[in-house]
């Protein structure tokens, strides 16, 4: 079992194989084979044949249901190289990897400068905390119990839960939660949960449900079914009622979107709740995850917003970290009750921990930036933030509309849904978020009238330019934010 | 749809309910009702009764078997406060939450001084990268695929990524991998593609692995086949034989294991496809994962170490990033063959990438570090670390034995496994990691010898008190690690 051990390098081998690799490395054959060839929306479907179209309403032609895939980045990669022995003398490699970074943050100043499409807050200054980066801070296991490693964070993870908790109505004593490393993180265990309740429940999630709620359904081999969603993007509850009708033997899971990811779009929560009680399901019989990425911090600032509340009868919610608050990386929270809690753990000695978190391991630099924050701007705060958010955000909308270019902006959301630009090169230095014919603008703290002022300039020039001959023309957007929102020459 | 918003604010209500929480808090109420009376160990399952006991080999007490749970901390929290309104002007809050950092960096370096039991890896220097703290880098959904969202790190992924598929033998344009959150999502995900290639497949796993295959199997509702394992800690594949041999009709998913968590253990790849082929399973009915958490860096450079290498018929590999390379938070890297991603994938417009990760958004800031860290040190510099992880495993082991206490080390392993401390207080003070009468000190690049002797001289000491009075011994380790290595008043 023991006695010296001898030890070899895998250098020599591997470095002739570098080369070779890099000879024959064809690029195309990266890319090709992942790819179907035709491919259908993920949370949408086969959308033609399963909902009416409206009368007058274009189809989004075929060609637009194609996604346009990002370019392969196999072939422009940073490879790692084998230091040379004399490096540590010469300091090439340094000097080598000193420029790569330099060369990098300049880009990264250029794409955060010129982002628009996704709800991620880039205005952040953690300085203080720079001086933790040293340290590999883990909470791995359960934020409540601490394990023994000893290098942790959960001090000030339990505090950023005790606030949230807080925001969201429930005692300390009945709530259990993490920080996790993203909104899907919250959606996965949210679903869990349910299903660890319900183990024979159907999950129902409106088609304009974030996609992790899909792949949910299908990591835990659940029966899933689609509902069907309005105009605005919000869950349709007829339909929510037809279908539960058609299942009223089985308990029911639910995902209700506070905010969903292309529109913005809240579920009206009572509404959901409203229709599960008069189809017969009591509150023993369905569990609802909230899934509020964004606007789950957003809307409890928002007067006429309906309250997401643990005193209405739902099982979780989760939020995003580094969306409305900003984060150097991906986190998010997620709450539940703890009554729901004790299902899905299981005790873990090795940790001297409980475990009923996804990921085992956890980052423990990310509660200490959401502490950071939410203590520097407080429930007031994060008010203001709100406010000035939407009011921009009525800026973007009326002026795109004044350009006469369609757009939507759904009542409770910052989220501005208009035609999607032609050019894919105008797409991405903006970085907009698209599908089918639509693209946004989400409008986060650090998107100021200014910025939105170069956006519009820039988006009218290029539009004169792509629409200078008459037989091209700005698609029809109707069938994804209604007429009424739409400016194409049929509906203008 | 539009129109103005009216928008109110939270915290007058919140702050009332802050007051009623903290007074009428009841720390017990929260650690008490998630916890089970009696608890079996989570990888164990019953063990005495299914596993033939040694002759002369004393069973684990019953107590040793319930988990000591670590403190609640919900009481000890850094509550959020509402910043006052001349905070600005004051600067009280900010000079408040200086103090904390301050306070909380101390305690970190301490802790970091005092750390044996975690295969952290806690001696790293990322200066050169603090400038990046300022953006928000997210390397959301494939790899390589570049999303609309500029600010990303997917250069330095593809890179690190390139470096382990030429570690583990696989062409460019055949594997597909991520730079995941941690090993439990590499499992995860590694587990969810043999299910997604073989739905009806059983999986198979040593009762010694880790945690996080349970956890998948349950998520995943697969059936899931407990394999014995020798007194090593090794996968025993005579049982695995015969479990074969019962479920002959079904595909095979297992998961091997390149180090297990306590006792550092390699499984026998070779054996358990030898085994497999044996048993009348060709390769297109067999699955395999290895979980390289720690070793599956450390293993290509020791010699006799059984190879991982895609040369041979297995699915996926994963091994953590904060482990051996060291990282400030928990990251890891996940590699498996192109041809099963294309079962697990699904186009998501919204990202303009596909999405078979588990996560959807992930930290580009880890990518970054791995890139770093692999560039610096390359090939050579790990197995030098290696080396010496290898010698002071020995030496310590070696010490122990000389101090008369029970120890054992595997031979491809830098994890010194030996009787449990008495002390709850030492252990927390070392944070070793604990299971049943064992504990065990990994030797990771930042233990020195050093280190070790205070370790050591710190163990004996405590022993001589603990032990002072004849009834109390030491406990009998040999269930854990054979006769051979115990110690114990009956054993030694």
């Amino acid at each position: 079992m023991a006695g010296p051990v001898e030890i070899e390098t895998a250098s020599p081998n591997v470095k002739e194989k570098m080369e070779i690799l890099t000879d024959n490395f064809d690029p195309p054959a990266v890319v090709v084979e992942p790819l179907l060839p035709v491919v259908t929306v993920a949370n949408g479907g086969p959308r033609e044949s399963e909902e009416e179209e409206e009368e007058g309403v274009e189809k989004p032609t075929k060609k637009s249901k194609e996604i346009e895939l990002g370019r392969n980045v196999h072939s422009t990669c940073l490879a790692i190289t084998e230091p040379e022995t004399n490096d540590e003398f010469t300091g090439d490699k340094e000097a080598y990897m000193a420029a790569v970074l330099a060369r990098y943050r300049r880009n990264l100043m250029e794409r955060t400068k010129h982002h628009l499409g996704y709800p991620y807050n880039l205005d952040f200054d953690y300085g203080a905390l720079a001086q933790l980066q040293h340290f590999s801070i883990n909470n791995l296991g359960d934020p409540f119990i601490e394990s023994n490693y000893g290098v942790h964070s959960r001090q000030f993870e339990v505090g950023v839960l005790d606030w949230f908790a807080r925001l969201w109505e429930i005692e300390k004593n009945e709530f259990w939660g993490y920080i996790t490393n993203c909104g899907t993180e919250g959606n996965l265990h949210g679903i869990l949960v349910g299903r660890e309740v319900f183990p024979d429940g159907i999950l129902y999630a409106s088609r304009e449900s974030h996609y992790s709620i899909f792949k949910a359904a299908r990591m835990y081999r659940m029966v899933c079914v689609k509902v069907h969603t309005l105009v605005s993007g919000e869950i349709d509850c007829s339909d929510f009622r037809v279908k539960l009708l058609d299942n009223k033997d089985k308990p029911a899971i639910i995902n209700v979107n506070i905010g969903t990811t292309v529109k913005g779009a809240v579920d009206d929560l009572d509404l959901v709740i409203q229709t599960l009680e008069k189809c017969g399901f009591s509150h023993d019989k369905f569990y609802i995850h909230c899934d509020g990425a964004l606007f789950g911090l957003m809307m409890p600032f928002i007067k006429r917003a309906p309250k997401v509340t643990f005193k209405k009868p739902i099982g979780s919610v989760s939020v995003s970290g580094h969306k409305f608050v900003g984060c150097p990386m991906p986190c998010g929270v997620q709450i539940t009750r703890m009554e729901h809690i004790n299902v899905l753990s299981s005790n873990v000695e090795y940790l001297a921990s409980k475990d009923a978190t996804i990921m085992g391991s956890r980052n423990g630099h990310a509660p200490i930036f959401l502490w950071y924050t939410l203590n520097k701007k407080g429930y007031k705060g994060f008010q203001k933030e709100v406010q000035k958010c939407l009011r921009n955000a009525h800026y973007l909308k009326d002026r795109l509309r004044g350009a006469g270019i369609g757009a939507m902006l759904n009542e409770l959301s910052s989220t501005v849904v208009f035609e999607r630009p032609q050019d894919v090169e105008f797409v991405r230095r903006w970085q907009l978020a698209c599908e089918r014919n639509i693209a946004h603008v989400v409008v986060m703290p650090n998107v100021t009238i200014e910025k939105l002022d170069v956006f519009l300039n820039e988006l009218v020039e290029k539009r004169s330019i792509w629409y200078q001959e008459e037989h091209v023309q700005p698609p029809c957007i109707a069938a994804d934010i209604g007429k009424e929102n739409c400016a194409c020459s049929l509906h203008k």
